[in-house]
């Protein structure tokens, strides 16, 4: 299965998915998969996430925790879940305010591993 | 009830609860409730997690995505969920990796407003 499928897959079988991307700590989406009716600018959140992601790993390791594996972010239009593949990328799956935050969770954890095997 | 009373009850009441603490975003506790066979550096922990929650802040204002409600970050060793009191003050509540998550956010919604009227 390609990566676009993949997140296609995950993005589809959530209520109030919107769009899912793979990235790098350098900022650069290796693929992404984004609902036709959703004003996500994939570039802009890339850049934002990747120096986001860096810091919460810094304060981890700061915190001698183990690693990172899975983090959420609620806002007031939005919510965001963030499952890393390896050490070099993770994934980014963005749900509406009132999506199946329980149900993301679920697939991004299941199929996280399918992309880190096409990734190696 | 006081804020030590309110952390109390909040770590006490779910499994693998292992403590809490309501701080600024300036680095420094209010106040904290930590169970006493639990390890926490609470000091490090404050000035880590202020910094890391302004980075959040700033990435969901680039974002234009609403106000900063909730975090979570699930590691290696922990599980640990965030909730903002106001613009101020939030407060961080310590699982054990396989702590009650549900019932921590649950717990944490429910008592934020707790805090955030004594704080007025």
């Amino acid at each position: 299965m390609s990566f676009r499928e993949i997140l296609k897959n995950l993005v589809e079988n959530v209520d109030g998915g919107q769009g899912a991307v793979i990235m790098g700590y350098d900022g650069i989406p290796i693929d992404e998969y984004i609902k036709d009716d959703v004003p996500l600018d994939v570039q802009l959140l890339s850049v934002e996430y990747a120096t986001l992601l860096k810091e919460i790993k810094r304060t981890i390791d700061v915190l001698k925790t183990g690693d990172m594996e899975e983090i959420s972010i609620t806002t007031g239009l939005s919510r965001i879940v963030v499952r890393a593949v390896n050490q070099e990328f993770f994934i980014v799956l963005v749900l509406d305010k009132e999506g199946n935050f329980g149900k993301g969770r679920y697939l991004l954890k299941r199929d996280t591993p399918k992309v880190g095997e096409e990734l190696q």
